[in-house]
């Protein structure tokens, strides 16, 4: 270490928790006495190759607590993909800053990110170490037992169907939660953990993992409703057909893809108006709700896993510390070590980078539409302590007089 | 008093805290020597005619206050509107029931309903004492400071809002979030508690109270897009053009209606999908998301306000007491005496029934598009305790050294 420069910055989308990663970098970093400054680039890489910089030791400790139980990226975001041009504009303000250590909290995509920066800093001879933070609400990351972020998420999701269920019960009818989660199936599982009592919704779970038919969805649909009177379903946005095909993509007029070639399936009610319509149509049933969870998932201010929390803080606090003492770039991972206890280790960046982690097999029932215990197992832990509980009155009915 | 025998029930859209007044009404009905039996009518008026009675005395007081904080219409609830043959079914039961009060949980319909019921009581010689308890998150029943379940709603406006606002400033672009609220604009403008610093969102609020001109707010969005390089906008459900035809049913290909004549407007992601497609045609801005809070800003659980509970309880608590000593029907009220105290007064069921509240003009800024410091000042109480707050990274550019 020369400059004893470091850079931290927050990519993709925002979390409840992110900040409390951002927070583990900057205070970890700043006991060491080698770190001279900690910068973060504003809007992710983008603010790095603008320059965009902000000097966080020169933020307060409390203040930097209160940013981290604060949700979303405090330093902003970007859904920029960096290429070879990109990156070469990156090291130039790397360089001339004399930055030596660069952190990047992020999923997927910021992993990638990561991993070419990575790459492109050892082509060019410059002593960069790179280390990739995770953190995903999708849960879509190989080699972790989860990321930081799902677990709020999944609290928010199964908090909503908790209570939809019991809006669904006092006014009977049908009722569609769509739930981010392009490629896995995590976060709508995670409806699974609003059910309380077997009668409780959500009575179909279709997830991005199996096949979507529109026939077999109006058949269990059906059925549900003759069973129960009622029904509540979550979808995940990332359904698709047997081709491969989204059902969200398949009704858009206009399809919107990002940097990253993705389909915009966020931010639009249009796959919830489209099943309900379906089902008022070709099963007669007449009250028909759709909503779509959208941003609220991900952003929603008060609802968070204390689990989550402390976790993202763990993953920025270990990643100084690979940084200092471990010699190498890679990513960090949480491994779960007892029910429930987590630990961390540092992956190697082309073992997670561009790669997705999908639901498994194990997760999902043998009907394509509920999870199974090892599911609930897996994720009760993660949603934390205080979570809310529903309760029903006992049935005591009062004989019928008029009508015995 | 004779048979000592009460009835007591819900109607309309579950809220957070509508389960208070249950709880409210069959506590403290129990403590009066003279009550035999406190009934309960699964799913409303409709539970009656149909003698679908469960006998609440039965119930522990334990679980009911368990169910107390459980949101939504735990004896479930109807949208029916009784008619004059629908009461005379009513009477039907009450009377083979020997049932000499009647308490109804709901909002403007169900106070309606109330109205009638107790007008054909009155007309058939049934000696019956019917009692409106107040509940709507529309916040709209004239003669009340504000209405059990709005400040629970309004809480998840917010907090949701300061969320989304946290979101798009990661992730800048426009965000258009639709909230509940046919006529009245209460629970949209309740966007406004969510804003903390002066550029924080929402920019822009568009209330039921104020004719909607789509160039208008095409022109809004522009200016404030251009000023901040972002724009989050609340919008009501029920914002209509000049004639009053609603936004959303002049796209609803087709218009579904409830037993009251009233345009589904819920349930449906037609209206924010239509603004933002506008948005990206007209303004030609790449990032815009749309989000439709739905029944989520209703029912979801763990979002509640402690102030809410308090009144929900003793509305429901004060209506047995005013029936017990009353002397004659009514509806229950709010009355603002402090800041921040209330007490509950009987108003004639005429005064309520069937009238709908809008927001006050001192209640809606000059621009129509944003609230004023009175609206704050009558909301912010009625929010409760805890309200999560978001905390920013204080500004400290580094010095640029490429981009001098």
């Amino acid at each position: 270490m020369s400059s004893g420069k470091i850079l931290v910055a927050q990519g993709g989308g925002p979390t409840a928790v992110i900040n409390q990663s951002l927070a583990g970098v900057v205070l970890e970093a700043r006991r060491f006495r080698d770190v001279t400054r900690v910068y973060g680039a504003l809007h992710g890489v983008r603010g790095i190759i603008n320059e965009d910089l902000v000097d966080l030791t020169r933020e307060t400790s409390h203040n930097l607590e209160l940013v981290a139980a604060t949700p979303s990226s405090a330093l902003g975001s970007t859904r920029d993909k960096p290429d070879l041009a990109y990156c070469e504009e990156i090291f130039k303000v790397l360089r001339a800053h004399e930055i030596e250590q660069f952190y990047y909290i992020g999923g997927n995509d910021s992993s990638d990110t990561v991993r070419i920066v990575s790459e492109q800093a050892q082509q060019a001879g410059y002593p960069l170490r790179s280390i990739h933070i995770p953190k995903t609400i999708d849960n879509d990351l190989v080699g972790s037992d989860h990321t930081p972020g799902f677990p709020s998420a999944a609290r928010f999701v199964a908090q909503a169907f908790a209570g939809a269920n019991l809006d669904n019960a006092a006014l009977p009818g049908v009722y569609v939660g769509v739930v981010m989660g392009r490629h896995a199936g995590f976060l709508t599982a995670a409806s699974a953990l609003g059910k309380k009592f077997p009668d409780d919704g959500p009575h179909l779970i279709y997830l991005p993992e199996r096949v979507f038919s529109l026939e077999q969805f109006l058949a269990d649909v059906k059925a549900t409703y003759a069973r129960y009177g009622r029904c509540v379903i979550a979808v995940s946005e990332g359904i698709h057909d047997a081709s491969g095909e989204p059902i969200a993509s398949l009704l858009a007029k206009e399809v919107e893809r990002d940097a990253h070639g993705n389909v915009q399936l966020s931010g639009t009610g249009a796959l919830a108006d489209l099943l309900c319509d379906e089902i008022k149509a070709k099963l007669g049933i007449k009250r028909v709700r759709g909503d779509t969870f959208g941003y609220l998932q991900r952003s929603f201010i008060g609802c968070v896993s204390d689990v989550d929390q402390r976790e993202a803080r763990e993953v920025g606090e270990k990643a100084v510390q690979f940084a200092m003492w471990g010699g190498r770039d890679g990513s960090v991972a949480i491994k779960r070590t007892g029910f429930y206890s987590v630990d961390y280790e540092l992956m190697a960046l082309s073992d997670v980078a561009g790669k997705t982690r999908v639901m498994e097999d194990e997760f999902i029932s043998a009907s394509g539409t509920d999870v199974t215990d090892a599911f609930r197992l897996y994720l009760r832990p993660l949603l934390g302590s205080g979570m809310p509980d529903a309760f029903r009155l006992r049935p005591s009915p009062v004989e019928k007089i008029l009508k015995k």
